[in-house]
């Protein structure tokens, strides 16, 4: 579907154009064209592809869709793979979800092509064109605005991840033990496989961008794609950090547990010795002996009922001083 | 035995030709000959080496098969060896079984020989010889293609063991915590080992054939042998994610029967208090003692009875509360 | 918040000077101005920008704050990042709370911005007053002052850190295998993963202002920085050492667990005999048959509860010498 | 000790030659002379160095044994310590007993020097009087002879430890969940790291003989060199697998573990309840009270025991059911 | 303290001289000064500042002590730190106590300041003294002659912690499973820590002093530094084997821990069996039903009793042969 096929001219909106004129416009070198898609069929791919003469791989790739984040360069121009996640659902503990957004950057045109995204990048063209002394740069800077947008739209995912953590670990170590949650602990786990797998290769096209040989398209603006680059790696070592709090939290459920499992045990083991003695003294003078003096006794009954209680009033109190109950 | 033996000429298939002339057609600029084998024989590959000029070395590894993934270069001729992996069988959770493909490629030739391998490659050729304009690029663009499917067949192998994982998962977190998941976890870490011992080399290979100096059959087409590299990064990606899972998993499964004891442990703790209170009390009631005033009056019974009852229900209900029961 | 406002000649200083003059100072090449304001608004940064002609990306980290440590070179003049750690409170095993100290340095200019930070520099400034013949090499000797201090106050924490471990293993060996360790232990978890953040990137940042190509500003004074390196290697170094035991006490303790378990299921097993025996003969004896010998004998019950008594006794020594008990 | 002592003239065997007359052949450009010593003692390395001006540390190092595999260049020389692996007994599951293999390689020369190894290399030096078409490449094809011996000795090192692994998984998931299976996972994980820390230095050592720039006596036969590396490579891998494989095994098998002793609890329990039902019961009609009715019911004992009976009888289908018993 | 001050000449001892004559000393080329202290005072460290002119940084790293090993290049002259370890104690399982060696070395003199250590470097002396032939080299070679004995140190240290493994796999597989191994576990754990954090930095630095670029007073013996970097490696391989080991045996300990408990609970399920029946049936005799016939018959009692024993025998046998008892 065509979101939008828009011309400008030194940073200014020359107004939307018909796809049909794109390869009049793009030859033009102060003008650059600016055109979104999402979900495309084949036959938008096709005349794109015509257009503005891209590489029959790169088109390949972004119809199908289901890249991992990439860099490629075919001669002049860029074909630029990135990832966006985003919730299934708004309640929390829901599931993420993953989309691409597959970018072709020449040096006067730029293509953007979105896949099973809901949120659009309508407001990256409004705010750019508010700002025509930034979008004088051309197709790269809009290249950089793209992928803040996108890197910045890991912050609320990973904040998300972050108190989904603090929620459990105030479960683990509040009153519950309970199978829900290692299960939680598990969907997180998945969950940040999920941001590993989109971040990490992120970085590695991003780093490509700044610093020694980059790009025709990126020159000039590498101070901004290395200001990606830095939320980038602020995500990742954030993300590793869960990572590596999550398999802590794993283990220490399951020292938990079995503490958990030992104070039953301790519990058990303290009422079972409560009900066991009395039941010993009571089958002692349930003996059927002819001559068992005590209990021909007025008070024998009474004095055995209270050695029981007593008994079983010290069992009591040691066991709770041992903590036991 | 020897599956196919054809020469091409600027990307037209000439037909088949006897294996004893490949020598002539080899010295031959504009043509190139395609031959495969499968299992050979010594006599074969003896046959091969000497129409080819191979390297003993190379022959001698081809033969013997059992090779890691590996890439050597002879001169102007490369030595690649690929490993190719089946289900043994068709039925869930089946063992997955290794082969070979050590490919042969010189300026004007290419020669596939594979081992313990169920599919063949002759769909390669069908689609390779109705694309005569891909095919003029000669034996480069035939090992592409006998790369891009070899790997595009570690696909759905990969989704099996994805999907095994899955039917694992639903099983930990369902109703077993049974002995056959922790089975099943080790199989499929097994699977996964498999996996990667093939993947890994694999991408070395590949990576040595785009970027960089690159050896000479393969220049003009690295962009293909990029895009396979892709895909095995894809499908290493994915591994070391499912791998890392099960890793979580065997882990988690451990805390959830530690769990489930704890649960068992609960519910004998309470059956056994439920029984014990009453025989205690029984107990005392069976004491022989002469001054019982409770035996001789009549509602003695019942209401030792009621008591009896009345405890075991105030009991059950406690332990209901307290999710041991 | 404006703290200082400095002109300084040949390592001398000549005294506050309005921030507006600022720009009338930093053009004189024997000058350099000295700048510290703490958690600044908005105004202040784009004064400072104004007066320094600082690149807007920096400006924008600096007053956002929560950027991770780094260093970025914008022509002649650098951006540092640093991060600081305090305890929240003075009581043992508070928790950390990080802040952040932005540097711009140029060639005779040091600003630094401190966010979120309880405890100033002013102690630095006084020292390098006191050291004219120092203060002579600059900004870049000031920048070198103020990482050491920064690097210096990760001692105490570290120290804390440490002596927070040793207490935990001496609970974990002492008595208690209780559930406050595990929960100490994650703690102590939580407080490395704060540390390594901000250690690792600042290592990196470090090591580009020592050997091979330096900044400008850092060149002469270069055995400095690597003294602040080392410092932080040496931290590091202990850091991930004390990571270690952690992982490994959790582990330990988890076996503690186990075996004091074990000593519960001993002891209760032991217990349960001890009182079982003599309810079952107790039970025996409690029978109704008509014709039962020892029943009519006189000393039937004495010997009875003497049997019971032994039998027990030579349980209690039992169990005792094979430590159950 | 002495074993051989023979030299070469353009790839054929001139004959045994007297230790004293090493140093006559050596300089004779045309000739290489070929030692084998076994556990020397100090005064035949002595002649050794002498009559090939061997290195003083080189030599010592020889005569000590217990180096890490390693290479050293000493000017044209090369001396390389190679580790050998072998069965302390013929029985499964024996230890692994480790030797070394010291090699001096000079442009004319191979001394090999052995410490505490079975086996020897005389089938090596048969083969290449077999072959002198190859042995006229000189010293460097033996010493290529002699690792290439060497690495393949370790194949059936690590079929062994595979077929013990195999045997333990069988075991583990078999009916025992016994101690010897820890203790045999403890010992193989003990072997593999005397593989790991014999096969990985060899690897470095051996990829320093191809590719890039090599030592003089190894130019001109480096692919044999890239075949000795790949088969460490291979050997490499599959110990890595092995490894991995032994880490989830005895994670695996506390799994087991634990749930063996579920259900040995569940058991418990449930023999518990079906044993604690009629105890009960029988201590209800087992009280003294004067006014119990079923007491004086003809049929009262019966039923009593029938009731008992049903009771046990539903209780133990229900176990069942549950997989309890 | 003062321990040495000497002068030499082409390598041959000229005798004691005072600190205040090293100066003349140094200039004269032909000379070298090799000097040592111990626990040096800040005047001590003056003096020696002053009369070889070294560095401010370096003198104080050298004053406090407590750096990490590590080397530094002052123009000509180096500043070496090197860790030492000596157990704390004679007894086995002493604690690991650690000093550190602090080395100037310039082309003409060399100064080592040793702190917190118990063993001095006389020997070292004594033997070089012997040997003038090597003594030439000068400086470097003292400095190797240090490194090669600090080095060498660390191998008694090794063994010892390799014995303690060795004690602790044998009780572990023996009969305890106490909480004793663990702590020693741990304790070996930590001990592995220092010995790790000693050796990695001392392995860097003596990577610096042979192949490509190596300072001026080390040129001309690389070799022996590269043999000082053998042992260093030995150790460090060494090391991480038995950590590795280590880490497997605390798991393996837990799951001898597991195995015991699953034992205690089968025994104690086995006798609670045993126990249990005879007390359900003698319940059933004491039953006070008027109509039951076995009461009346003579044999009644010890047919009871021969059943419960019979019961008990059957048991008995039944998890003899499960191996519960």
């Amino acid at each position: 579907m065509l979101i939008n096929c828009v011309a400008y001219q030194n940073g200014k909106r020359l107004g939307d154009i018909p796809v049909e004129d794109i390869s009049d416009y793009v030859v033009r070198p102060e003008c650059f064209v600016w055109v979104a898609l999402s979900d495309p069929t084949q036959e938008e791919m096709d005349q794109m592809s015509e257009e503005f003469h891209l590489h029959p791989l790169a088109v390949e790739d972004a119809h199908q869709g289901h890249q991992r984040p990439k860099i490629e360069e075919y001669d002049d121009s860029l074909f630029v793979v990135l990832h966006t996640l985003e919730w299934a659902s708004e309640e929390a503990g829901a599931a993420l979800q993953g989309g691409e957004v597959d970018i072709f950057v020449g040096t006067n045109y730029i293509l953007s092509v979105r896949h099973r995204t809901h949120k659009g990048f309508a407001n990256i063209r409004a705010r750019a064109e508010r700002e025509p002394e930034l979008l004088r740069h051309g197709s790269g800077y809009v290249l950089y605005a793209l992928m803040d947008t996108i890197v910045d739209r890991y912050f609320p995912i990973l904040d998300g991840v972050e108190s989904e953590l603090e929620q459990i670990e105030e479960r683990i170590f509040g009153s519950s033990t309970a199978r829900s949650n290692i299960e939680s602990l598990y969907g997180l786990k998945q969950k940040l496989m999920v941001l590993k797998h989109a971040i990490e290769p992120m970085m590695e096209v991003t780093s490509k961008l700044f610093g020694g040989r980059v790009p025709l398209v990126c020159s000039g603006i590498q101070e901004y794609f290395r200001d990606v680059y830095d939320h980038l790696h602020r995500i990742h070592t954030t993300t590793e950090g869960i990572r590596d709090m999550v398999t802590t939290a794993i283990q220490v459920n399951l020292g938990l547990i079995s503490i958990s499992e030992n104070e039953v045990t301790k519990k058990l083991a303290a009422w079972a010795a409560i009900i066991a003695v009395p039941t010993m003294v009571a089958g002692i003078y349930g003996m059927n002996f002819k001559h068992m003096p005590e209990l021909d006794w007025v008070y024998g009954y009474p004095v055995s009922i209270a050695v029981m209680v007593a008994i079983d009033i010290w069992l009591y109190l040691r066991f709770r001083k041992a903590r036991w109950l």
